[in-house]
């Protein structure tokens, strides 16, 4: 497995392989690996010819400071999965390298990015545009990986790929959960057993809102009204809880074909967030 | 000479050719070309193998729609030029097929856009970096030409390219002018007689800080006073007059090695602009 931090090897290594037409895909992280990662890694590793992950904890898409020192930074042991999962290659560039002092450009996708988590986290999305399009310059995939848990940034990622032109195909996989639901984080190492315990009341309310659902449900105010009543509020501090439009993200009323139904709230001080679609049986 | 409208010709005819190996150069222009575009599409043939010429006249960059509007557009004319210079492809894409309905990311320089120009043309800068981001994705040149007469612009596209880590090469060219010293522009084309006659004070004016600043003075202040004294004002209504870093585009009071000398004016109702850098002698 090659290590490489510096932006011109990883540029010189990917035009390397990508000129003798090998399929190259990527999965970017900001490490901590767990086996949502994992198994993103190995789907990558199954639909094309090279593998590049890249760790880099990008310190532009924190609001503060305290989220940022505290983010759990396990290298070592990031380094010794992805040896034993045979990946080609690492990318792991400091700040500096990544944002010289010059740096200034930002991508904003201001329709998506004031949704949700955005009106929450000035400025995340557009970090997470900029890293990500940066990245994408420099792997320079055929294909690139990301988790569903993170449903806002996927669609902020996968517009602007659409929006820029770029030749990177961009394929999510489903959030992977603990036996008891909990979707799999790096933040979930931040929680205590007992947060662990309290945080297991997100996918229970998210499966809670699919139950209503299922039942025929189909105002999306009635679902929210219901749910954010019957979340206990002593596990999680909800942030929001929101049925909105699967592309778009906009509010909706009536749940037609389906409808994302996404949440944010804090365990222990930790900011979780989870989400499940809403959608037809006969979809499935 | 091929003339494509669509982008995923452009970009299928882009790829064949780089997978050949051969030098791509690519010349951006809002059509209107005149002898600036022209001596770019030369210089962009004697160091590559292939050159792509794209007009297309971005809406999002104008800051009123008569502006559009009256934008000069000629493009039969452009295509007889472009034909007995031999380029290899035109790209002439579509509003539509650039901007479809869902279309919303933007790319922002926060700091080289808020100066000079950008003061006055709010969000023109950020237009042009999205645009010309989205065609380097679709052309995917080696190397692209631009005149330096958009100094603001150049130094904009170069950042940008740095800071996303684009393989482009970003060459400029000195600004292409008439026997009496008006810098070449698509919006003289809106101009009468008259109107040209009256331009010829924006290269006077910069011709006359020049000699200032020959003269030995280095205070920024006290050329801009004095030049801005000196303009004819029945002949410009002056936007801005300004001496400034030729990097970052800040203020400067003491010019040391060099300084961008910038300008905006209207007549007859165009805004035109020029700039000159400042330098010592023994620089040249």
């Amino acid at each position: 497995m090659k290590i490489i931090e510096k932006i011109s090897e990883m540029k010189a290594w990917s035009q390397g392989v990508r000129g003798e037409g090998f399929k190259l895909s990527f999965v970017p992280t900001m490490g901590a690996l767990h086996e949502g990662h994992i198994e993103l890694i190995k789907k990558a590793q199954s639909i094309s010819d090279l593998c590049v992950v890249s760790i880099f904890v990008n310190p532009l898409q924190f609001n503060s400071k305290e989220d940022l020192l505290r983010y759990p930074r396990e290298l070592q042991k990031d380094y010794k999965k992805l040896r034993s999962l045979k990946v080609d290659v690492v990318f792991v560039p400091t700040v500096n390298e990544m944002y010289p002092p010059s740096f200034q450009t930002e991508v904003v996708l201001p329709k998506l990015s004031q949704e949700l988590c955005g009106k929450f986290r000035p400025g995340h999305f557009q970090a997470v545009a900029t890293i990500v399009l940066k990245l994408f310059h420099i792997v320079k995939p055929n294909i690139a990986l990301f988790g569903e848990k993170d449903y806002q940034q996927l669609l902020v990622i996968r517009s602007m790929v659409r929006d820029l032109n770029l030749d990177v195909e961009v394929f999510s996989m489903a959030t992977v959960r603990t036996e008891e639901g909990l979707a799999l984080s790096s933040r979930n190492h931040l929680l205590s057993s007992k947060g662990l315990g309290d945080a297991k009341a997100i996918p229970t309310a998210l499966r809670a809102a699919e139950e209503i659902y299922k039942k025929g449900e189909r105002n999306a105010q009635e679902i929210e009204k219901k749910i954010k009543g019957f979340i206990d509020k002593d596990s999680v501090k909800l942030e929001y809880f929101e049925i909105r439009d699967v592309e778009s993200l906009e509010k909706i009323s009536a749940i037609k074909d389906s409808a994302l139904c996404a949440m944010a709230g804090y365990v222990e001080n930790v900011r979780l967030i989870d989400n499940v679609v809403l959608k037809q049986e006969s979809d499935e």
